[in-house]
């Protein structure tokens, strides 16, 4: 399977409106611009979306023809896009399977026009979709949310945003059934005080060590942490590295 | 004062996602693309966004820079923008008027970040922002849906949007206080069944026969309504128009 970054921001992205730093300024040229969460997965012939939060998801069914979408939860920078498709014209439903959360976001749920929302992931309940197999895991955060544990002709991808730390249950799934791949979210700089619902880099490098995936790619990236790289330079463990928007990786 | 449409498209907009009529795949190649229902309000040095469902909002804030956003309304399509921009770096709070709402749009109000909602707009309480007033009427949606009636400099502007036809007391301000300019929701094409909450073109046309304005620019534009016109051709009555994305009108 290939995994594609679509977005390795955090909800503010890269660059931070209004925001002229050294980091931003770069962003605004194209450089290292970080957009809404996201990814595709691509195995055989198929291919999954997860998360939403892109504005130009219309593009996106274009050039990667989603089979289906898979939320990891709905906070609006991961669900954004879906509000516009919604009222599209297809000849069959698009299925969208998120955690179950009555809320969702806005009226997203309650006008649904062409999505299909009524198929929802459960902690822990493989799934399997065409060839793959899918395993919802808990995390920390806001709202009910899903990392997904994805299992394909042998190689296997774990897909972890937004949470900070790990639950117990998600750690112990891990440690039995180790990633090839495991991408983590990595929002605020080392040591961040101010930091809530997500991971600090401290947080995604412990979890590295502890899982000991074979890498470790990391994601949902605020502007903060590629500021601290900028002016720190990037030292990472082996086998840890910083996904940026556009990134393919092949398993 | 100067009026540019930045969106003149519905909530699904044109292109319609998934459709590939001639109006949608012409949309594509760049001809009659349709945004998100927007404007901006230019005036002395001063400019006002009414409405921020595009995608790009921070884009348009560096090209227009403007002082303080009008909402008509918290439906998606009329807010999507202001998800991205509210964690991003300013000095000051961008204020953004709206109705009184107190649902607004998933969790925009409870997490404003640089915004701020506080000073919301009261049917025809009329206010002043440097030179121009702004009076708020009310208008026939499915949410707290507010126009604005624009008085600068002895012209006199009223931007409607998202309505089914007006009410009475709306359509009574406006007898008494003519506008140069109208523009008015034509969302669905003549004689349409299954309108909801929006005017068809027979709908905005008889409003503007009612209310004898300078000119009258239909928005809020559906795919329905330019399919209709690419079939059918367009003819409208004398003084009104079809507005489009990037449209500018001196007043």
């Amino acid at each position: 399977m290939k995994l594609t970054f679509l977005g390795t921001g955090d909800a503010a992205g890269v660059p931070l409106f209004g925001c002229d730093c050294d980091t931003c300024m770069q962003a605004r040229r194209g450089m290292g611009m970080r957009r809404a969460c996201s990814a595709v997965i691509r195995f055989g012939s198929s291919s999954i979306l997860i998360d939403a939060g892109r504005g130009d998801l219309a593009e996106l069914f274009d050039q990667y023809n989603f089979d289906r979408i898979l939320l990891t939860h709905y906070h609006a920078d991961h669900v954004l896009g879906l509000f516009h498709i919604r009222w599209g014209s297809r000849d069959s439903a698009i299925a969208v399977h998120g955690p179950a959360d009555e809320q969702g976001c806005a009226d997203l749920l309650k006008h649904a026009g062409i999505l299909d929302f009524s198929s929802c992931m459960q902690p822990f309940e493989s799934r399997s979709f065409e060839d793959i197999s899918i395993t919802p895991l808990p995390l920390n955060h806001s709202k009910p949310t899903l990392g997904y544990f994805f299992d394909y002709d042998g190689k296997r991808l774990a897909y972890l945003t937004d949470t900070l730390e790990l639950p117990a249950a998600t750690e112990s799934f891990l440690l039995e059934n180790r990633p090839d791949l495991l991408v983590i979210d990595s929002c605020f700089p080392p040591d961040c005080e101010h930091k809530r619902n997500h991971n600090d880099l401290d947080d995604a490098l412990n979890i590295h060590r502890r899982i000991t995936p074979g890498e470790t790619w990391l994601t949902h990236i605020g502007h903060g942490l590629d500021s601290f790289w900028q002016q720190q330079g990037i030292e990472l463990p082996d086998h840890v590295f910083v996904a940026a928007d556009g990134d393919e990786i092949n398993l």
